[in-house]
């Protein structure tokens, strides 16, 4: 069965506790369930990582990376400066979409600049929880 | 029945003919044409516009966007310029959602950055045409 | 009878609508009403448009701007990228006071620079519609 | 009888002596006498003061910035960098208009930025002297 | 018989009847008349059209741009920022040469910058209405 | 009884061995003991930590940050470019002073730069060992 | 006796009385009753000073800056550009301190720069009026 | 009979023998041949010059630039960063055209910046060798 | 007997009491004298005026600046921000050369600014004191 | 007997598997085992190391790099943004050499900037893996 | 006897014939006449040299430098970017004045910026040809 | 036998005799000398070049650089800004490695940039003299 990486990096195991109105309600527990039984209605394992630490990231990234459908990444701080990230992505080949559950491009300008994004395949921002779900079905589905 | 907008500017209309290898081989027609269908089954009535006039597309979000569930929008170059359109937005108060059929994080410079962003919900970007898919079950669906 | 043009760029046919709060309560066709009795009380005609068309506005400028006393333009976002609408007024060499409803020096950033404004007379903004009686008065008082 | 103040900063007590091509032909005097005649038709008591040192400036507005109708600046070139003296008008909470006799945006490129305009109400400029009194009539009528 | 189109942007409807000190004393009517006789004479035919809207000269490529020989386009001021024309002349993949009448190198800073020319095949600035006839030589004569 | 958290970043652990001239002669453990007893008696628990990861130190805020009274962070050259530090802040929302041994706007001009002191309270810098303490006696003393 | 300069530069004779929300509702005397106070008991006389004026505060700093123990200063919206005040702290070699109520970090952009900070030995902002003490007991006390 | 000076700055040597891909087939020779040939046909005689060094080039255009009809340059990188060159045309007042074989426009973003542009009347680029010839003809031809 | 203005700006008054190895060894009581005497030796009377106060120096120039055969001034550090000095120098119309006493362009960055330079005839810097007497001896003596 | 470090930053541990037209056939462990090899030829201890982790790294040069003859550091994507990992050589004073495998001035915009080679000894780019050996022999030969 | 070199850089042959009203009248022969008679009277020998040349300009530097009390400097354009130019000034020690005969800091942009200056004693501009006379004198007489 | 050519740009020939604390104390024949011993060892010949002329250096790289194993180059501060010097590199097409006898790194911010490297295949800087030894045995021996 296909495999598809959710990675969460720094904050992120605070979601639904902190800043609520920012960032929804849902926990990252919560979040990652609703992601695991979607992938199984669509047919793809999904395993989910969290961690603040950069070099965890890309350690999970290059142990999964090579023989998985895709990655689904909200780098959280880190998509703003974290070059070694990028390469991790760049060189593993892994087929990546970004995801930010707030709009980016609405907040501190620093949020509008993502490293991260060339290496992507595109990116989701601002739909809250449900752009890992549309991030999941894109990678899942054969499609266009 | 609730309505969602799609609009789509500038250089779109060439969708499927042009540079395939970027924008895929769907016409803008078969691409408005699932949409519509799409909507169908989600239960809202889908409307599609296209200019190359930034205008009209400023006219037609007067003239619709205020009573409508939302607005999909692809605003072709003008997303990197054209802070008229970015007003029409804002103006109308309409909740838009800004789709980039590539990622435009991946090409030149100038297309990295969007005046349109700051004023929409959301930014999907390098999915292809199934982008607009999603933004559009997105805003059908009541969500979290 | 000496003319003045009033012409309104992109979204000023919102105004009395949307963000009043920002933008006031009244009509744009209450504020043209207005400045065509003030013209009438200072002795000149009033010829007032209205376009979010970037052309339209060029057009209209080579159409009427070549013989009238003066031109009171607010192009709305407009001021802030057509060097197209710069060059029509400096090509007709009409005598030109830019206009702004809102105090643009306290907003975005990007409303702070004003590409129409080195090829004006002057500048008035903030002072919410009753800045373009000022202008007008300006116009068509023979001043010092 | 409510007042209005008239602040000029630096080297406005040459006008109508130095480059007149540029700043007009009437002394501060005549400017001030007919602010004060403009004034008093208004119904509005006129204080007017002048100063060349940034100091005297702040302490003036310190002094009679609480109590008054509004508050009319041309800071002369401290407009460009003197933050005290934008803090001055802030801090005061008065009702500020920013004038400036000559289109700034039509000369070097540091007068095109104000470091006085966004704590003030508005802003004219290119009106010369004139445009004290557009400022003044609009500040001592009730308005929209 | 071969066709080369001729786009006039914004604001050159005017030539020969303004500023001619910086544009020449030609009209557009006549400009256009030397270069059809001039494509007489080189074996082209020669297709013209001018219009202060960015969308009609969009249009305009996309209807023309694909079955011709080559364009040669003075977009004016659009040149500087119109992203949208870029892409139209990108999308048709027609071979096209920038025209300015003008020496854009040595006038205001804005001017510089064309976001066109990475598009084109060649750019030609301040050879006058001339430009135009050594463009049209160029795309209709089989060279090196 | 209240506790604050003293966090140290990226090579404080070499505090005293290095670089003395710049960083003063006590060692971390001394300017931690310090703390402590000077915690004691202002009647607060002081808990300190120190690591040359970033990941470590998100995870210790995220552990520590929701029930203290304060937070005490050198976040070394993490300062300049962490900003996943700095949502660790924000998304506790716990009270942090900054703090810098050094005077970190007379060194490198890329020193001069926080990217987490806009989500502090304060930023104490140069005073050497000494500004911890300050901080400490701040956080403690119900203040002003 | 040792003698400590306290300097608040423009707009600092308002304390408390405006704005109490960012900069508190103690005002400038109780401020510096509470320094000249601290000051006895830690042995040092203090001598405070405020004025809105450049020149007068160089001027103080001249007169008073050879002899003394150390300077307080808070040069207000000075220190973001008066390179002038700078010079004077660094003519007389005095050991300085700069001290701001507020998070300078936390608010405008032109107020994270300071051009008085290189010539001090260090800096304490936000802590609000507790900010002078600790610069003040940092400056009394002989320290490591 | 008139003289026109073509002037080829460094590297131009090697034309037709490196990169044609970029610079066209035909060496040097051979451009400097048919544009000798296209002067007879016009009635202008043809100077070529070709150096290296920054100093010869401005040495010929000082010892012939006085007396001719006009100099047609191609600085190569030179055009990018010499500013003596630039000055040796505007000292001698030489009615120069610049001619870039390739689209500089289209290159790496150094090329897109001529700072001999501005003391030019014009210029010609991505014409290949044929730019010459194209600013050969508009110097000799009495032109509008 | 015509007159020559020697405006020092602040800090200046310190001149030969601090930082020596920069600024030498002579007071400004001592070059000042010089200066006269220099004058007395040339024919002109030599008028010299130091404050710390930009207000105080622009008061100056407008009591002086009329009837003088031209100024000498070191704006100090007020060179490098002080519009309102520049404005005062051209509005006078007076014949001026900057002097600094060190080479402000082996300096910090801020140095090699002068706001003032542009509306001087010239610039002297880094010749010490002898600065000075070049510059008067040149506006002394009837030239080239 | 001397020892040289050699630390492998970010995404090294890939070498050989990924992108072997940039970084060349060679694996991590092959590189390391032919510097030990060359280490012992050369009478040095060579001793290698590679993390993913920017902690892990300032870790071991703590531990190890105040006792060595030499450091040789190829940072990966953290030599860009890593203050931290230069202050911990900075603070430890070892010899480091900054090697890179490809040339970083021929890639993306942001590789061209180091911000440890400031507080190495010297750099190597381009010379893939034979730059370590470069590096190692030249820490390894008592030089000029 | 002791030698000043006086060293002009490109397009200074052309003084006297060209621009007068920039240069002055006076030609290089002339000026390098007059300050070698000034010279003699001084008590040192002139040594003047011209190259169009950046190498020449090097080579005699760097076989006169070494002997010399000092050296004159006008390099011309090569001010704004001959870094070599500046290397050789700085590797040979020899007390450098530059000297510009017109006021480069009412001129264009890029010539507000020398990249020599940091390296010479200091640089007098604008006083046209006598510039160089008061830099011999200066070099001559034993100063302060 | 293959030939390695080394070209050294402006101020070298002054290696050895000048601020040998920087450059070390060889001589550029001693350097040379060695490199040939080198290149006899290694079996390459090794051709040495010396010019303080940027035109020099491109006619010696077009003479030599077809034919040959590599190119060292020292380009000194040409490295900076001759954009002709890596068009000649470029357009021989000549594997070329750039040396820096220092750390550009850690010196002025200018010496950061290379315009060179982009156009090389590596770069050795801050290794000395012996930097050339380096670049010169990777050029010579079949690597990896």
């Amino acid at each position: 069965m296909a495999r598809v990486l959710i990675v969460h990096g720094p904050n992120l195991d605070l979601l639904g506790r902190r800043e609520p109105e920012l960032y929804g309600k849902m926990t990252l527990d919560q979040v990652n369930e609703e992601l695991v039984r979607a992938g199984k209605s669509l047919g793809v394992e999904v395993l989910t990582y969290q961690s603040n630490h950069e070099g965890d990231l890309i350690d999970f990234i290059h142990a999964e990376g090579a023989d998985c459908l895709g990655l689904i990444i909200n780098a959280g701080a880190l998509s703003h400066y974290s070059y070694a990230l990028r390469d991790a992505i760049a060189a593993t080949g892994v087929r990546a979409i970004e995801v930010h559950i707030t709009n980016v491009y609405a907040r501190e300008e620093f949020r509008r600049h993502s490293v991260i994004a060339p290496v992507c395949v595109g990116q989701i921002s601002g739909l809250g929880a449900r752009g890992y779900l549309a991030a999941l079905s894109w990678l899942a589905e054969p499609g266009e």
